[in-house]
């Protein structure tokens, strides 16, 4: 906690990013966003020690709280699945308002693992903005957690497919990727996150195929160009 | 036209792999499966004058003709847009039962460059399995035409994600894709092409966004595993 935080009381300090979760994706965009010399802060989903665990970890500004506390990053990034991002997108309401909000998930069905629970044209990020006033950004959908942690695979500098509505907005997310090391890759307007979430459920697949023993949750979707 | 040819006709000769077009994919993918060791036939659309002039900018078993003729290889692949390739197999009818028939297409909607124009929770590969007793199988669909002549992009092999039903033509495909110095990386049954279609139009969108120069329908959508 820096000394603005001590002073007045986190609550009223503005943060640069709040990562919602205490997962390997948390962990991981935490890693990025402390390596981008961003402020944190980190809400855990009901245990505050959890938040203070994974804030340990990092040596930075990074405060913490619980789900419910006010949202004192610019950027909101829920690193969660997709139930739980309605449900918090529901939770805080008007609260989220004008914030932008980075969504990372796949939808995917995991009852039949054979699609994503979206309508058919229609994707988690744009349900998602249909629900709050936050400007929605779809990014981190193709990166695993793990790589995330490293900001590399062998040697490769990764890809972050950006998509969004907002022009600030967008540029905001990719200013966060470009500054922690990756590559931001501006795909378009909101909607493409159609297509990033059926290539980010393709790279979840092979991961989880067993007869594909090179791709192990450490893999990176790369879009590479001619040299 | 090797001897065999000569001595019996090309129509009763077999070769391993029919390419039918006579564009940038088909140059593609003549060019590796002439590096990969195959004997090749050529269907022209019509002019069988265009499948002798592509036939000449390679050295090796390659014999030509044009849309109707008999199909001579073992692996049949339809170089053309998806519309193209629906007319193709009616034309053939039972002409193509048992063969491995290899769908690169993306079925863009053209019309909004959009989505695909299939319908939703089906994909083009399946829809034109529906239409065929040929073994379909999705490749090759996000390796742009450039890439396939060279085989490779900044130094990386390029890889070939492969979907299919029947073990047998999945192998054959894979073993094609290796044999041509490609990565195959069999990603599962014939209906994930759904997502393979969609990461093909994500890769041909980067290529259509003006404002990403470093697309130049010269890229290769990679997975890049850990080292």
């Amino acid at each position: 906690m820096n000394f603005l935080s001590r002073l007045f009381g986190k609550k009223n300090i503005m943060t640069d990013i709040t990562i919602i979760g205490t997962g390997n994706m948390a962990r991981g965009l935490a890693a990025r966003a402390i390596a981008g010399g961003n402020s944190v802060q980190i809400l855990a989903h009901g245990d505050k020690a959890k938040a203070d665990a994974l804030a340990a970890e990092f040596t930075g500004q990074v405060s913490t709280g619980v789900l419910g506390d006010a949202v004192t990053g610019s950027i909101v990034i829920p690193a969660v699945y997709f139930d739980a991002a309605k449900e918090i997108v529901a939770r805080y309401g008007d609260g989220l308002d004008g914030k932008v909000y980075v969504d990372i998930t796949n939808p995917v069905d995991f009852s039949t693992f054979e699609g994503l629970s979206v309508p058919a044209g229609s994707s988690a990020a744009e349900e998602l903005q249909k629900a709050t006033g936050a400007k929605v950004v779809k990014a981190f959908n193709t990166t695993f957690a793990a790589t995330l942690g490293e900001g590399q695979v062998a040697g490769q500098k990764l890809d972050v497919l950006v998509a969004g509505d907002d022009e600030a907005a967008v540029a905001a997310v990719a200013a966060f990727a470009s500054a922690a090391g990756l590559t931001p890759i501006v795909v378009g307007p909101l909607r493409r996150a159609r297509q990033l979430e059926q290539t980010g459920f393709l790279n979840i697949l092979l991961s989880a195929n067993e007869q594909l023993p090179q791709f192990q949750w450490n893999s990176a979707l790369s879009f590479v160009p001619a040299a």
